[in-house]
């Protein structure tokens, strides 16, 4: 199984009322990535050290830092895989930001930090793409039937982009953010269009999160749990359409329903 | 209702299948909380703006940048609510640490950074607290009883603190970090103990979540869901009892076992 090397075997306790016995359960690898840009260490991320280069790419171009794939010149990923050397063009002002000021964001995952704060002018988004509720549905359905790290592990968040020709990329991560620099990392990696694509995530909707795919002019986002008041507001602004409590042939459409019609 | 305030009512599309109909809906309030620690912004943090100088003490705290309660001299919050002005004696190395490398973490909340990187000498928890598995089932099921802002939005985490004379101090926030934050603020501010305490938290345990009740001394810690591997090995290193998928009469017990007994 090619995700087994990400799960860690131990003997734990199970309790179950007044009998205890003994068992070997699994749990998800967490660990320290530390990200070298230019030669200087710009940021640790505690994840899943797996898919490292697309989270690195996703990341930085999450947070404006990298504005474009091709100013990537080099990436390198230690032996131990804790460690992404990249070298790249980027855009000073996004990288200082990331110094400026440290924000602690509410979604699993760090993420958007200092470019969040509206420093960033960024264009409506005004794509005429549209996806039909019956797909979406679909969709969401298998999105969770195939999640192998959350079913073993049950601590683990997924994202997937579904892309204008059906294409379906996906990662997962312990933490909501990172699984979507990682998925969003893979498209730009491999030079795939997210300007007419859906972004499926397992996790709520806070701001940070939505600010990721308005960053990534991701037109469409979709969670199967609820959005807040500003994560809402940000999606509203920014021309995004938020879905949320997608479940069954169910769901609400908080923002530019438009998008999503037969 | 003493929550209300934190309740955004918007008008959604709600779909069911082909038919769509429009009504309101209420969504949970995020705003960024800025600390301002000797007069010098230090940090933000996305958030419910609630129990505010709770959130800033017990952040601070966990960071090992206010090493006691009695190290702060005076706190003020903004009639906006959303900035904190707090004079204290710190731990500079602490501070700095903030600074010196910015991590972004794996769980909702943002929280331990710098300071989760074994820079700090935690001694291992040699508390001979212990607690019936009878009881801790009872409080977890209490626990997801009384959560309103949960029930009401579907996005937010709690954390409470079972004090060894049965005391419980409750905290709700977007981010599971911030409601540990709040919870442990609470108890310094109020000047209880949390030496022989369980805390309960409604999110995963990665190993931040884990450094904070390390950091706190708390030596039991309950999720009614998943550990990390590396969640369980610092608490393992710590002396920490770890509790994971707490649900009904059953509960994975990962760590230091010895705690939980009739």
């Amino acid at each position: 199984m090619s995700n087994s090397k990400y799960l860690k075997k131990i003997i734990i306790d199970r309790v179950n009322g007044d009998e205890t016995i003994e068992v070997e359960d699994v749990t998800i690898e967490e660990a320290r990535l530390t990200v070298y840009l230019n030669g200087e260490k710009i940021i640790s991320m505690m994840c899943i050290p797996k898919d490292q280069e697309a989270h690195t790419i996703g990341f930085l171009m999450s947070e404006n830092v990298i504005t474009d794939i091709s100013d990537v010149k080099e990436m390198k990923l230690s032996e131990d895989g804790l460690r992404v050397d990249i070298k790249a063009a980027v855009d000073t002002d996004s990288l200082q930001n990331l110094y400026k000021e440290k924000t602690l964001v509410s979604g699993c995952g760090g993420g958007v930090t200092g470019n969040v704060a509206g420093n960033l002018e960024i264009q409506f988004n005004q794509t005429n793409f549209v996806i039909s509720p019956k797909v979406i549905s679909d969709e969401v359905k298998k999105f969770y039937a195939d999640s192998e790290l959350y079913k073993l592990t049950g601590c683990v968040h997924k994202a997937m982009l579904f892309l204008e020709d059906e294409t379906i990329i996906t990662a997962e991560d312990i933490g909501r953010h990172n699984a979507i620099d990682k998925v969003v990392g893979k498209c730009k990696i491999d030079g795939l269009n997210t300007d007419k694509a859906v972004l499926f995530v397992s996790g709520r909707l806070s701001s940070e999160m939505v600010v990721k795919a308005v960053m990534h002019r991701i037109p469409i986002i979709v969670s199967r749990t609820a959005p807040t008041y500003l994560g809402v507001q940000t999606a509203n602004t920014h021309g995004t359409t938020l879905i949320g409590f997608a479940r069954g042939r169910k769901m609400n459409i908080y923002t530019h329903s438009g998008r999503v019609h037969d």
